[in-house]
């Protein structure tokens, strides 16, 4: 059980039907969380058969390679690493992964050192693991494997910049980058650009030998080249697009000498650029998600249909301000509920993404307590509705809560208690507002890192 | 022909996969548009037979009336009264309507008058009007029928201040509520009970004749109460409330004193509440929609069906920041193109509804644009995709446009002129960039009043 308050969930939940809603809401979270499990997801995805890793389609004849090494990082890679060393064994020659300070104790391995780095802001021990993957990559040799495991945090996690600039350096341009306006193209499109780790370089350093990447996204839409700043994946941004961009936001000025002297040698063509589509190098480069948003959603639906549920899949690619979000989708669920519009009752409908909150005010919150008070305004009264949405890593903001759980009580339950939800969100203070109405989903960290999840049940 | 620049949103489509689907797109706004024209409306609502009036289920033998008055108001009620005085002719005894002023000369009438009003700061003439109207409800028997015409603009168009309030104390006053934060709801309680014609008092001097209130609605929801402030529906609010809302939010200082003295003067029973639902006056009140968002949908998914596509309505409920809205939907899009979930390829998905803009620029644009430049920037590059935004009305934000209708290119068009969608939006400056790209829908008024209407097509 991911869920830790489900008790408290449901004593706080009065309304028979309400009830009956949530328990369904309750059993497609965890459903959707299992079958993303990173354990779960490697051993999915990866089958050894007569010696054979398949994968996807793909088979890799195990004893053809000399030396298996396994490298990568990320808040999921750990578990990663601990599942394919479980597949392996003593097959793997050696192999290191940077996971976040903290939950190096989690996971148990013998072979691959499992090294504690920082996030979101990069340390020493980061870098050192980064250094550490780089050399691996480039002993491998043409009859070798490197198992590369990515997930989400994994940019801040494996830091490696080039050239002399310090980590520090880096970290300053970041922040300008951030304060900017810059979109997380530009600002990724900077980034890779003075890396020797990100944006291809990786798969670059790897080959001649053979890299399959093992990825869990938490980027939506699931492109390659975000996904950690895709290690080893084509970059399609060049030196000229991130001096673009300290141009455009007025950040010439204000890089630190380092960065800007490489750009321009970039410029000028003394260093190579990242490595591009077609770049021979890919043919060497296997690049496999093995887990992602709409994979938990898919868990999801096989849950629903168990318990006897319509169940559709609104959208694995969901963005927009939190508390606007929540609007739609309860404009969408008073069309379902007044007309079985889009799909009959009893429904799940489930949807996934990452949305943001402009913050305005005092309050404690995040964007999944956000959007699910906000769609509760909208759903108030309809009996039998249910809406939850929490982030998959079990985190939601600065909180202890994953995200919130919400019915047609909610905003009753916070007016008899003094609360104008409007009020609360106007202040970013749903936090306040739900751990008052027991509308709090805590899991505590899952592990998992596969964007948010919301789930919309009617019955 | 509703759309009148159809020629140039068409020249202005290179790509064929997206002509095709603007050609359907524009194809079922003219059918949204045609199905709850309020001539249509009426007549496919009305039908008479043998001397009966007939409407939904109801049948009312015109000979049992000694009288038949047509009263009314707002932006479509002069379209309803023409259509009205064609079916009924000079079985209506006498009549009087408030119009938008200038669209006076549209109907042509012989019994019923036009009567010009100003909208949507009241004036004198639509006092006049309303003034009429209630001298007609009260003269009105138990054997007359009373035909009310109602549509969006109505509380506007048929002010009638009760006690000695001026019009310029009740508009000083809203103007308060409108700055306070006060929501829409706590608005018209107020506005109800400083009024002698809304809040259902209408009706009351109708009573005891028969009222068949005819409606349009341009709000999300229908709620019967909150249409032209509902001036033939059971108010739920009482002078209590009114009393709560100018505390809550600090104006009982400033209040006109007209008004302070006549709230609390109902606060002590000194004068009457406005009728409340059980009320015996509602038994002789028909409330009928005849036309609304979710009509004009149905419009045009019989269209879609016509041109072969598959259909659904995703809401008609359709609320939020408007370039938020436009994000969320395109990330259903996204999830349709990519996966083929909601609704199978080719498709077109309806919503309708009402969306804000939180206006923090100094350009050009409307809810519609905004929504439409925004859902642009989501289906950016994915060809075959085309989303429109209109307002039923055919006036968008303060410009001439309608709305606007965007596609795969729309984004790339801009960026080619030098202009960045996020920009344009973070200047709420959408009609400079749509007009560029050759993106906007122009219609001019249409005297169509149900709210917005949203096309979205995959093929």
């Amino acid at each position: 059980m991911y869920i830790k308050n489900y008790d408290e969930i449901i004593k706080s939940t009065t309304n028979e039907e309400n009830l009956k809603v949530k328990k369904w809401i309750l059993d497609c979270i965890e459903a959707a969380l299992r079958s993303v499990e990173p354990s779960v997801a490697v051993k999915s995805a990866l089958k050894i058969i007569n010696n054979k890793l398949n994968i996807r389609g793909l088979s890799f004849n195990l004893n053809s390679f000399e030396h298996i090494y396994v490298i990568g990082g990320g808040k999921a890679s750990g578990a990663m690493a601990e599942s394919i060393e479980q597949l392996l064994g003593n097959k793997i020659t050696e192999g290191i992964v940077n996971v976040p300070e903290g939950t190096e104790g989690n996971y148990h391995t013998e072979i691959i050192q499992i090294n504690p780095a920082s996030h979101p802001i990069p340390n020493e021990n980061g870098l050192h693991g980064a250094k550490r993957m780089i050399e691996i990559a480039k002993k491998a040799g043409e009859k070798d494997l490197v198992i590369v495991l990515i997930s989400g945090g994994g940019s801040a996690l494996m830091p490696y910049p080039a050239d002399n600039i310090t980590l520090q350096e880096m970290q300053n341009l970041t922040n300008l980058l951030l304060k900017s306006g810059a979109t997380i193209e530009e600002i990724n499109a900077v980034r890779k650009h003075i890396s020797q780790f990100k944006g291809g370089q990786l798969a670059e350093a790897i080959y001649p030998a053979t890299a399959l990447t093992l990825i869990i996204s938490d980027v939506v839409g699931d492109r390659l080249d975000t996904i950690a700043s895709g290690p080893t994946a084509p970059d399609e941004t060049t030196f000229k697009d991130a001096y673009n961009v300290l141009k455009r936001y007025n950040l010439l000025d204000k890089t630190p000498e380092n960065i800007i002297n490489r750009i321009k040698r970039g410029l000028s063509y003394e260093i190579p650029e990242t490595p591009k589509s077609g770049n021979k190098i890919f043919k060497k480069v296997h690049n496999i998600i093995i887990a992602n948003n709409r994979m938990a959603l898919i868990g999801a639906m096989k849950e629903a249909v168990k318990l006897g549920l319509n169940t559709v899949i609104l959208t694995s690619f969901l963005e927009g301000e939190a508390r606007e979000v929540g609007t739609v989708l309860g404009s969408i669920v008073r069309e379902i509920y007044n007309y079985n519009s889009v799909i009959k009752k009893p429904a799940m409908i489930l949807a996934g993404g990452e949305t943001t909150v402009t913050v305005r005010g005092q309050g404690k919150g995040g964007r999944n307590q956000e959007l699910a008070l906000s769609a509760a305004i909208k759903i108030r009264g309809l009996e039998g509705v249910g809406i939850a949405s929490l982030g998959s890593d079990g985190i939601d903001g600065v909180t202890d809560a994953a995200g919130g759980i919400v019915d047609s009580t909610t905003v009753e339950k916070g007016l008899e208690n003094g609360m104008n939800p409007l009020e609360y969100l106007d202040n970013n203070d749903t936090y306040s507002f739900l751990s008052q109405t027991g509308d709090l989903i805590i899991t505590g960290p899952t592990g998992i890192n596969v964007n948010d999840l919301i789930f919309i049940c009617i019955s």
